[in-house]
């Protein structure tokens, strides 16, 4: 791993420095004090190993640049080692300072220089456009996910293939898990590492974090940025169906494991909070999730997006922290009215996945799976992908990743593609009553009619009287993109193949 | 055609009783006094032909059976012929006594025998285990019906040609207007016959019925209750664009057309109801509806099924007139709920038709249009079929009848097969919160789990755990239907051809 992804050391000659470098997650050793925007400057401090310092040390600085100040909480990361991580969103000076309850670790102050960002670095992704995403640097981003909730919990030899098999994908997101999971016959493996001191047979102390685990799942992360996929991190889920009793954790013990987190990875850029998946199944209140929502605002210095999952309950997506909403529905038709309700983005994370197995969120064909992306995009919200193949070794993508068996991904990225053509802002998706028509307009200059697995081999267009537009014909399924000749407006009419997952592309002619 | 088609003239000795039948509704010429049971009894009688007999001349009857009596209006037939129509719903003897405000029709009496219903008539459909229908004499109703809204105004060459089309299906209702109907370039065409004395140019005299129209629409009701086919009439739509105005109908004149069109048709057993197409799109309020719907309820003595069917607004249909919702809709999921609110049955008489127009109400390819069959089957409810395929002559059979060209009304027919199979009663569709599932339960007797078209490989059936069952595998689309070999309790794994449109029948084993 090199300096580009993101983390520096700092050595600096103070005492309780640490002279030498043991940082897994980079094995770098920079003496340099220039940072690139949006990767990760990190402090790392030598502390006291006695007693439980994870509890009983407070960490934390500020960091400023210019009349900014931001606070930022450390962590102990084992064998006296503490770190504060930061990102700095700005370019030019910034300075530090550390704030400590322990002598040795307090009122540290240093600088540093905060250089432009690389080509592929763009930054975390923020909304934008109320329903829409782009990243910090101004590149808009379109959401195509997919969701491998278990995969860092897999063996190595796995782990890779799934870093493989997404390399060859256009997906960009990805839904998983912090905690090991176990569901049905399909997974309930042993993780490689457990997030806290203890055993499942002896129990768990929620106030010890194993930092192996912890630096295992940032390894993870980084490895989904060098892909450019975004890290769509559950960190509660209801999937322990007392395997490990991991879900058995306090109020004030949740609180605690969320500020570890956000202190290990808040500063890694292509970190998405997902408070919970299926959040209603878990035993707690809505009070419970707003006090946890309110330990991410204080905290999570950056902002980074953050939504709740649903299963049947549905948390009151209005309140302030969240960002997006992240829905579980295999029916679309009440896209548009829940933007109009919430005014924030809405991503279908949860559709039901391509695959064949006998549970019913687990057997779309792969056309389905494509023409729900198409359709989610259609009504302005974004899709996320799964799959769930039956798998001799019960290696289904949707839990453990490996290899990807279906015919959507290719699909997906043939539609990611459609997306990126598409103008940045302006777009909004045709809305009536009936909700059945799934296209996106842009006044005057863009349409874009999706006719889902209908067969109509006609389209009437209502493009507007006074500008002329170049069509296309688009089969979401086959990939192509074929021009209509001529170029046309007011009320058109064209002839289509008769066969579904067919789209028409009006572009303002030059 | 045949006295068994239910109509019956009487010739009586007294004045004003005609001495020759000249009825085009049976052409029969009856000098018995024996009436099948759910046919047609008929009083005819001559009287006042001056100023307008239509509205100023009043006739009824009063028919008694035992301790029964129920009113009957009179209609004039023109010519100063005056009829008053009876469907008796018992055997045995009944008597009648005529009322009217001109001395030459009222006080005559009479009387005749009803005798048992052939086998081929078993009454007017009802309404049966709350959420289902049944024949008046027992025999269970499964609609699958079908929409040909405006074929008795089609040319008789067109006409003969639907009714040999229907002959071929198993479709046993059919949605049909009574006036002309105009929409988009697919109908405009001239009706043979007007509703009303008067003219598209020079405008109508709503209160002077064209006898001769009415006498075809009769005609039609019959040749379909020869096919054993239920006619969903719709008494109002508003598809008339200013073609014909016939939709400028004041409440008066509205009252004043239902009245005479149920003295005219109500006495046919296979008559239902239906308020109106797209209701709220006419310029009437609830309380026009609300009005309407009470002529019927004062006027229909047999209480034929009687409903309403939605655009986009939603009638309460819990008032007491409505027998059935008639639903308007693209998404199947709320069945449920809906049979919960009201507790009356479901029929989703539009859900999109087979077809490739451009009308994103009519491009439902055939494996779509089937599927929706089945799943609002399995959901507790019943679908109708529609195709419009677009036509050189524009001969769409949704709206003009003619040829069916789909590939659906063969599988419809397949599944209405498999729906009279199923348990007459006790049978309720599975219902959980997410509402994905699709399946018919009888406890412990039935299952049937329709897997919609999903590509599931296996299937998880949880049968109770004392009861055996044999299991069979149903393509819904190929029409086959395979035994699984043994016998089965308890949660059932078993393979599944992985492809969509399956279902599995689990029937206890004797």
């Amino acid at each position: 791993m090199s300096v580009k992804y993101c983390l520096i050391l700092l050595f600096l000659s103070l005492p309780g420095f640490l002279a030498t470098a043991e940082n897994k997650l980079t094995g770098s050793n920079h003496k340099t004090n220039v940072i690139e925007q949006y990767s990760v400057f990190e402090i790392e401090l030598k502390g006291p190993a006695s007693g439980n310092p994870f509890t009983e040390v407070k960490l934390s600085a500020e960091f400023s640049h210019l009349n900014r100040t931001l606070f930022c909480e450390g962590f102990y990361d084992g064998e006296g080692i503490f770190r504060i991580r930061f990102m700095p969103d700005e370019q030019g000076d910034w300075s530090y300072i550390t704030k400590s309850n322990r002598k040795e670790l307090d009122a540290k102050n240093g600088s540093f220089v905060c250089s432009s960002n690389s080509d592929e670095n763009h930054g975390p992704v923020k909304v934008r456009n109320t329903y829409d995403f782009g990243y910090a640097d101004g590149t808009p981003f379109f959401p195509v996910g997919t969701t491998c909730y278990a995969w860092v919990h897999q063996p190595d030899k796995l782990v890779k293939q799934t870093l493989a098999a997404l390399a060859g994908t256009k997906f960009n997101k990805i839904r998983m898990t912090v905690m090991p999971k176990d569901y049905d016959v399909y997974i309930n493996n042993e993780p490689p590492f457990y997030p806290f001191e203890g055993s499942k047979e002896k129990g768990w102390d929620f106030s010890k974090p194993n930092p192996e685990f912890f630096r295992n799942f940032e390894e993870k992360i980084l490895e989904l940025q060098k892909l450019g996929i975004e890290a769509d991190i559950i960190l509660f889920h209801p999937y322990d169906n007392g395997h490990w009793n991991l879900d058995k954790i306090t109020r004030e013990q949740a609180e605690f494991y969320l500020r570890y987190l956000i202190a290990r990875i808040a500063s890694l850029r292509n970190v998405w909070w997902s408070m919970a998946n299926e959040y209603d199944i878990l035993e707690k209140t809505d009070e419970d999730w707003d006090r946890l929502f309110r330990v991410i605002q204080t905290y999570d210095p950056y902002s980074h997006l953050c939504s709740i999952h649903n299963g049947l309950g549905w948390y009151n997506h209005s309140k302030p922290w969240i960002t997006h909403l992240s829905i579980q529905t295999p029916y679309l038709q009440e896209i548009q009215n829940w933007r109009k309700l919430y005014n924030k983005p809405v991503i279908i994370d949860e559709c039901i996945y391509e695959g064949n197995i006998p549970n019913d969120w687990g057997n779309l064909t792969p056309q389905e799976m494509v023409n729900r992306f198409w359709i989610a995009w259609c009504r302005g919200a974004y899709c996320t992908h799964g799959e769930t193949y039956i798998h001799p070794e019960n290696i289904l993508w949707w839990s453990k990743g490996g290899t990807l068996y279906g015919k959507s991904p290719e699909r997906i990225g043939f539609l990611y593609k459609i997306m990126t053509e598409t103008p940045e802002e302006g777009v909004y998706p045709f809305q009536n009553a009936w909700n059945k028509e799934t296209y996106l307009i842009k006044d005057n200059e863009f349409f874009l009619y999706y006719y889902r697995n209908s067969q109509q081999a006609k389209a009437r267009l209502n493009l507007p009287e006074d500008v002329k537009f170049k069509l296309e014909i688009i089969d979401a399924w086959n990939m192509s993109i074929k021009p209509v000749t001529g170029e046309y407006s007011g009320l058109t009419e064209i002839s289509l193949p008769g066969i579904p997952y067919i789209a028409v592309r009006a572009v303002r002619a030059k």
